[in-house]
């Protein structure tokens, strides 16, 4: 018994941080990149050069290949689609929030879309992360499925609206956690590194749960109205976070309205 | 070689998740529990009939003991401290928010206060728990550090007013990263366990950075107006969760201000 696969051949319209990561994981599964292009030269070849493939900074001259993999911010990729050349082969982006149908002049198009913040200078695991696909036609997903497939064992096949639904909800769960993960930093002072536990727990916790809402703790749940205006009160000086613990708090207060899916 | 050990007898007074987690962690410790107040005769029994303890319902009858650990809300902890009949005992609270020197009528007082949210529910690993501690005298300092040290291995001696600005840290990174969780739950539907992946790398990220502010990612950040103009709009029946992403997005764009320690 013996496994032949026949490994498609990309290219990479784009060099930043999604770009980067993709082609290097997907060079190492033996995928051949035949061609990285930016507009900035030294770009294109910084990530060519590790994945043995030709750069170019001019998207007319862009050769041929089985799959183009567009990652670039979600204006770029509009320009870049009508710059390009028209052709039979598959072109994907990697986008959250851009429509599968920003490709539909392209016969065969489609989505790849990693749910995780990618910074080129950081390691990450990539077969953890889940990969929310969508294409054209069933051929083309089952062509998709293989190349995410190679990469993770989460694949999912979603429709555009319920992925900007999933852009717009790790916008909450991501960014935004991070930023209030800054708010405690700067109250906290050094001592924020005693966070750690408390915080991995309410991550835990709220995944293990039917929803976030049945785990909720703290002031506001509690109608504890003597520690939030205390803390109130010790954000005085901070009128952006104490608009945001009012808020916050009105909200756990009300509980959130459920977006139909 | 043999070691010996006094150990301190113990009363808890409140017998809710804090003092419920405590006494069964500590009878487990080896120390003996003399007796658990509440105002309510089924809280006091449930506690006391787990740890030998006597059960007790009026404050005034409360027996002698070297440590009382006061474990109750922020209010009942004034009215019962007033309540309580004056003794050379140790005296105890557990809050976050209220000062030492609510205690200060007690000639021997100071501060356990478990960093932690606990549900009486739900098991909890007690030694990776930080214990934020504070003491009237040196003296009671070490007999404090020995009874949280029993417990956990991070125990930390902070003045009230740190630990109120740790409390109110907390309330960011822990009921208000909730509130998002539940929020971002409610947007992708039963999609949100795909996020976990995001989650659980932003909060790494965030602990392992020297301020969460230099790990910040998303549109926001990126001065990415398209796609918030898309989120905003898509959120636009619900007002409170739009108010929400406005508000921290320009968290995001302005940095907060650090506050004084």
């Amino acid at each position: 018994m013996y496994l032949c696969t026949l490994m498609e051949r990309l290219s990479f319209i784009g060099s930043g941080n999604v770009a980067t990561h993709l082609a290097l994981a997907l060079y190492a599964k033996g995928y051949t990149i035949a061609e990285v292009y930016s507009p900035t030269s030294a770009h294109a070849e910084r990530l060519a050069k590790q994945i043995g493939a030709k750069s170019i900074t001019d998207i007319k001259t862009l050769g041929k290949t089985d799959i183009y993999i567009i990652a670039v911010n979600d204006k770029a990729i509009y320009e870049l689609v009508e710059a390009m050349p028209l052709t039979s082969a598959l072109v994907l982006h990697t986008a959250g929030s851009v429509e599968m149908k920003a490709l539909q002049k392209f016969p065969n198009h489609g989505v790849l879309y990693p749910l995780q913040t990618l910074h080129r200078e950081r390691c990450v695991d990539m077969s953890a992360i889940p990969f929310l696909i969508e294409a054209n036609t069933i051929d083309n997903l089952t062509r998709i499925t293989d190349l995410a497939g190679s990469l993770s064992s989460t694949v999912r096949n979603i429709s555009s609206e319920q992925r900007q639904k999933m852009h717009l909800a790790a916008v909450f769960a991501c960014n935004f956690v991070n930023a209030l993960l800054a708010s405690a930093r700067d109250i906290a002072g050094d001592d924020f590194a005693l966070l750690a536990p408390l915080v991995r727990n309410t991550v835990e916790k709220a995944f293990q749960s039917n929803h976030p809402k049945e785990v909720q703790t703290g002031p506001a749940l509690r109608g504890d109205i003597t520690t939030m205006n205390k803390h109130l009160d010790m954000l005085k000086a901070h009128p952006k976070l104490q608009e945001a613990y009012s808020l916050l708090s009105k909200i756990i207060e009300n509980g959130e309205l459920r977006i139909e899916n």
